[in-house]
């Protein structure tokens, strides 16, 4: 597909600074920009690139002035970042999707499915089962028994949503992302551990989108939640009876224990621990390789395990090079100051 | 499925303190309780839930004598957990499993099955391969050439057994595992990696659990051996040659690398790493996120990045948010020594 | 298979030290070794363990002098272990692998495969992949439309490669890899998530090995590439439009966040996780569970989250446990010396 900076520039509602007629085909990053390309500019760091990118045509927000002139057309947009994925997106739906049921697939006389759905090769749907309209469901992914999917979610190859499990609309499962095995529940008896059944399930509310590899774990009893909105990375651990609050996000690695509960709109950076049986205020932000193990109040910037304030965090941080210096120092401070007593009260 | 509260009490051979008649069909937790479900209380941290929660029936330990009245109806046991275990694991025996072997499996002509075994859609049972009675391989699993599992084990979808690989009985493998895959062996020559070839196989012994997309790689000579009774959560990585004591437990994300020894009995929390060659002895117990990189003794309870005993890790935690200002307060007492000291030799 | 200490020492172009007639048909590890078998001896660590081992060969390094009677023979060569790698790789190519088309196999008819490829049974091919010489594509594993893989790349059960993805010659992708998912992008409107597409790739250079259960996401635009001889082992997590230099390794559940280019020749400890749109310089080494934030010089060697160079973190880990009696210790410092001054004004 080729559009020219015009055809964008109406498509997008924004102002053109250039020649209208340039054309483009594909998207690039500003410090990668290739001839034939569009790319955007929203983060100032990046603006020194504008006045030598190779692309043809730079979306920047309204405010923009360049300092120098610039080679490619211009579009000005309120949110250059935002016109960009609605632009994406425009070319996105334009790539005609999978549809039909292949003949390869497994689907259960008792399973239900919508209209236009798609089931790919090797697939698997299993007794009374329900999947919405719309959705696609790639090969050699799995759909347990009882299962309910609503509507226009995207199942990647490869994913194994097990019994009971019920997951919303407009959701996307990544390849390996598994829903609903096992929580890690057990009963010592002596030297052993005795399995406790999971008898509960997970349920996915609409518009999440679970990473690659990432597990979800059944709940004991009851249900694990993953509410309205949430984003989860690749290779999180969400473990039994975990809630995870509307429009949070967890980059990659992440991992929460049992029965925590995590508030909306949170953000965590990737490798996180969060312990069990705890509760994380809405609107935190959890720093990147944080271990958190009490409660959070609403709002709290955390990071370091065990976490402590974001501030705090660094300022120590910086000390503890110093730390065997400081050491040292102390304890030649001891000395120096015992030495000056015994001096004191021995002389004169 | 429903049962009064005497059927219960019977089963688990409890004294019921209420009406013997109320009866339930699921299960709740004492604090999201339920009507018609029936819960247990087993720490006393959630005491208080008792006397407000909508369960009807409520497992609780023999000595629980209720403070305030109570509306649910009590069985009384030695052990309230074990008890509802017990209780789920009769439920969840009676819930009729996967029987027959699939049209659409591929079963090598040379694997030997053994009898009542489940095998699910688009499974591959390779050359050699010996499933050992009742096992349940679900859909999409992959069980290599000369694989040997034992009776009664759960495969579940999607899990990936390299060729050579011995499981035993009672094991359950959860989806996205995989076993024995090669382990990360290389010589390096100048710049370029060269590959170890990776010729043992990984042994899992009896009655041991594998949590969804945990990998365990195959031995480079020998075997990587995960004893009787370990139970391993989910994302977990076990490199080639480990040995995994008997009974042992590991939470979520946890890494041990290469030809490392753990002992039986040990607990590890998520997100631990341990470094290669080296023994942790039985009995210990790991925080999570620790880093532990030398031998360690039977009984330790450590944890920290290097592993400190516990006690120590939260002592000098508490300490860290003070570094910056210890670091001020001991330059100003280095000044103000100092500055004494000057006028006490020049004054008088 | 049986080989002589003869037939291995000439294939090795080694010197023999004992009984060139005793035979093995097995490896093993020094400290394991058993009767029948051959060993090695590189690390000095381990050289007490050949006076005892039951294993009837030993490849040790020329250089290598016994002080005590050993009963095993001996094959002297340059390098031990390189010498024990080539014999493994030449019993490794004797197993006959894989062959042929399986039937219950999907290959689009778009698909375009070279001569002497394996396509196991379940596994998918998709509209217009093209699949190089002599691969072998296993089992259950997913090629996605307009894939390119080259010559001799073996792709393991379950295996996930999303459409329009590149993968070199000679790689290894094992079970689980998930290999051009999403990116995980967003754009924030209000309190909701709106989906940035990814309509970028995955370019996978050629001598590229991959570990089970990793993840490595295609670029919102232009390309995520792992360039030639890189070797990344389980459960790493490699964000979109990262860059990972030539010959660099990873060890498992390194995370990288997004656009951060890694050079040449780097070497990550295990749980390493890397901060998005940074630079690490090449032939840097990264400790295992670091945090790095910030770009890092060529030749790094550093450790600790935040990192800080090895010596250092170590130095500064000793005094940790010390903190405690550091901040008393300071506290009665100043105490003291506050009260010395009081007395010296008062006084005299």
């Amino acid at each position: 597909m080729t559009f020219t900076a015009k055809q964008i520039a109406d498509f997008l509602k924004g102002e053109i600074v250039g020649n209208p007629e340039v054309t483009v085909s594909n998207f690039s990053k500003i410090e990668e920009g290739k001839a034939g390309t569009i790319t955007f500019l929203a983060n100032p760091k990046y603006t020194h690139y504008i006045y030598n990118t190779e692309a043809d045509i730079v979306l920047v927000n309204s405010g923009f002035e360049p300092e120098k002139p610039v080679r490619a057309t211009l579009i000005k947009v309120p949110n250059a970042y935002a016109a960009l994925a609605s632009l994406m997106e425009m070319v996105n739906k334009s790539i005609p999707g999978k549809t039909g049921i292949d003949t390869m697939s497994f689907i259960s006389p008792t399973a239900n499915l919508g209209g236009e759905v798609y089931v790919g090769a090797f697939a698997y749907i299993g007794d009374h089962a329900e999947i919405g309209d719309s959705c696609k469901i790639y090969p050699q992914s799995y759909i347990g028994d009882n299962v309910k999917i609503g509507k226009n979610t995207v199942i990647y190859p490869g994913v194994r949503i097990y019994h009971n499990c019920v997951i919303g609309d407009n959701c996307i499962l990544h390849s390996g992302a598994v829903v609903g095995a096992d929580g890690f529940g057990f009963s010592k008896e002596g030297e052993m551990y005795h399995k406790i059944p999971q008898l509960g399930n997970v349920i996915i509310e609409d518009d999440v989108e679970i990473g690659a590899n990432t597990a979800i774990d059944r709940a004991v009893m009851g249900s694990t939640i993953i509410r309205r909105g949430v984003k989860l990375d690749n290779l999180i651990q969400i473990a039994h009876n975990c809630e995870i609050g509307e429009h949070t996000a967890m980059a990659a690695q992440v991992g929460i224990a049992g029965s925590t509960k995590i508030g909306e709109n949170c953000v965590f950076g990737g490798q996180a621990g969060i312990g069990g049986h705890i509760t994380i205020g809405k609107n935190s932000q959890i720093g990147a390789q944080s271990g958190i193990i009490s409660n959070t109040k609403e709002g709290s910037e955390i990071i370091g395990s065990p976490a402590m304030p974001v501030k705090s965090f660094f300022k120590s941080s910086i000390i503890m090079p110093k730390l065997p210096d400081m050491y040292r120092q102390l304890n030649a401070l001891e000395k120096e100051l015992s030495e000056l007593k015994k001096k004191l009260e021995s002389g004169d």
